[in-house]
């Protein structure tokens, strides 16, 4: 089909919240430096489920597909495209690597200027259209750099990461997103080292993922919070050497996680809660003169930091931490054959909590909404 | 006089911005790990400024004698002071290193967990007692492990820093704090290095000192920033290369400063106005990606920091910098040497410009209040 439109099913979003429209779109050929893939496995994360929400008025754009941690093999490569061919395996990546700009050949950012995560988002750089359309011709809107709830779809090259064709492609999904989110967090943002003590608030699949590097690290101590004490048994599969449920306490989490580390907090926290005031308590969990809180997501929110200038003077510091610090189309592949190298130590199929088709992508929502998923891996 | 009182002149603060008394008082001798020094130079900062005008509440303790940038000389020491003896040449330090706790064995941090920065401080340590008494033989308080506006001090043997006998003290007095907070925010908490571009937030005495530090790093652009054009001249002799006057500006600062430095901002930007507002726009100044603001000092605020949470993912670092990142006890004594073997390059006579008597503090005062001096020295 190269070169010609491919019809497909996809689901759309068509307003806010509303269920999914299981329906056939056509999908445009890729354009110069842009690929077209045919997406295996997608799994569903927070930020598809604050998006399709609606949460962030700025943000709503409809119809528009949704979806960003997926995987794949590539269908057709448009001009320019000399990285990856058809039949190659890869994974969807919305934070991209252009490689050229300043950010990209500075060490010190995973940042790229051109394709960047962007949440706003909806069309594509090259002509500010979109490839996907409705029978009818009216055009879908994209997500992300990424839009994978469908059977194909069109990305810039720069977000796309080709992976060894070996690699087990429905768990190493895991690695368009929540593995490499939280790991890296760990091993690129923190630098966590051996021996260091370690708290992770919200033991969702970032968390957990952050619990895998912390162990991978050898920190001697790693604290789990969670207010769902069903996170405990997977945390403790995970390398979690401990944890806390903030209802049961009678004093504040910060003031536990003091007591738990004699006294002074943890090395590091990190923040995978995604809420404001968690932030705080993950600051003040850290040992002053040299904590580090690193942040790895945010829910929409018109509030400032909850922090007070005077505090930056205690030693504590805070910083956020984009797709775990990766340069993906560089990084990204090393990761890989770590996790194919390692399979006993980063446990990936532990975080698949459920499987189901496609067509059940409204019943994985709900499972997510409810609490009940870790990730739920839909296929294609 | 070792072991009994002695009775010397100093300037008592009896109540929130009122006049000095300058008057007879006593001066015990130092207790246990204490040493008494003979201040021979002692100047003003806005620290003393802030604290004299009783700005913060909870530091209204009077009488008391205030003061922490000095030099002078050991009369005596206590019970098990063993790296100091009479006669030795010494800087007051408000930010001390006791040498034995876990913040003094990190290589992390400078803020010990006994001597660190306090301005609640207002009695010693050893016995929760005052080391200054009336003639009467009431109390008079201490300050921030210090109290220099006086000619005999005691102070903790942790918060002094023996320093080689030929350096000259007076102009070395400025490393007591000065110097050593903008100098050290470079080298040690920014770590800047060649090449990179700075923008450094109030051209006081800590503002310039941030100019000489980046300008012995090699910056290649050092944009100074006050709304005082007199600044200017001063700022170009210590090694800036841009000036910004707000006032002059229809743009916000950080706007201008991204323009002067290629569209991305600066790599580096330091507050040394001690002001929110001015926070926010130096920490808009530095570029996406790997910006690091360095803020040196806040006046007393119940405001938060006026940062956004998802500003954290724009990969814009904020820290904050106690005394330069200095470990006084032993780091000091090496910028000593440095500042002695390099006087064309570290222009510390620069900073000085005014001497006066001690007993013309309060014009010393009323200079630093109308922006008329940088450092006003007194002379014991």
């Amino acid at each position: 089909m190269e070169g010609k439109d491919i019809t497909c099913t996809a689901a759309v979003a068509w307003g806010p919240g509303q269920p999914f429209s299981i329906q056939q779109i056509r999908v445009q050929p890729p354009q110069k430096m842009e690929v077209r893939i045919k997406i295996l496995f997608t799994s569903i994360c927070h930020t598809d489920l604050t998006s399709w929400q609606g949460q962030n008025e700025s943000q709503r754009v409809y119809p528009r597909i949704f979806g960003h941690e997926a995987s794949g093999v590539i269908e057709s490569v448009g001009e320019g495209v000399e990285d990856m061919k058809e039949g190659d395996h890869v994974l969807t990546i919305f934070n991209g690597e252009c490689g050229e700009c300043v950010y990209c050949k500075s060490t010190t950012t995973n940042l790229c200027e051109k394709f960047r995560v962007d949440p706003l988002q909806s069309v594509m750089r090259n002509d500010g259209r979109t490839r996907f359309l409705t029978e009818d011709g009216e055009p879908i809107y994209h997500f992300l750099n990424t839009s994978t709830f469908t059977e194909y779809t069109v990305m810039d090259s720069a977000c796309v990461v080709k992976i060894h064709p070996q690699a087990p492609l429905k768990t190493i999904t895991l690695l368009s997103c929540c593995l490499s989110t939280g790991f890296g967090a760990v091993i690129n943002t923190a630098n966590v080292q051996q021996g260091s003590t370690v708290a992770v608030f919200g033991l969702g699949a970032v968390g957990l993922a952050v619990i895998q590097g912390a162990k991978t690290r050898g920190a001697s101590k790693i604290i789990g919070v969670d207010i769902n004490d069903n996170k405990r048994i997977k945390g403790e599969t995970m390398g979690m050497t401990d944890f806390i449920n903030p209802r049961d306490l009678e004093t504040t989490v910060h003031e536990k996680i003091r007591e738990m580390s004699e006294g002074g907090g943890v090395d590091f926290s990190f923040e995978c809660a995604g809420n404001l005031d968690v932030i705080r308590e993950a600051f003040l969990s850290t040992h002053d003169g040299w904590g580090l809180t690193v942040v790895l997501g945010i829910h929409p929110t018109p509030r400032m930091l909850p922090l007070h200038p005077m505090e930056l003077f205690d030693g504590r510091r805070i910083t956020g931490s984009v797709f775990g610090g990766f340069k993906p189309k560089t990084q990204l592949p090393l990761l890989v054959h770590h996790c194919m190298d390692h399979q006993e130590e980063v446990k990936l199929s532990e975080f698949i909590s459920h499987e189901l088709p496609f067509n059940s992508i409204d019943q994985a929502f709900q499972l997510l909404i409810h609490g009940k998923s870790l990730r739920c891996l839909l296929h294609l």
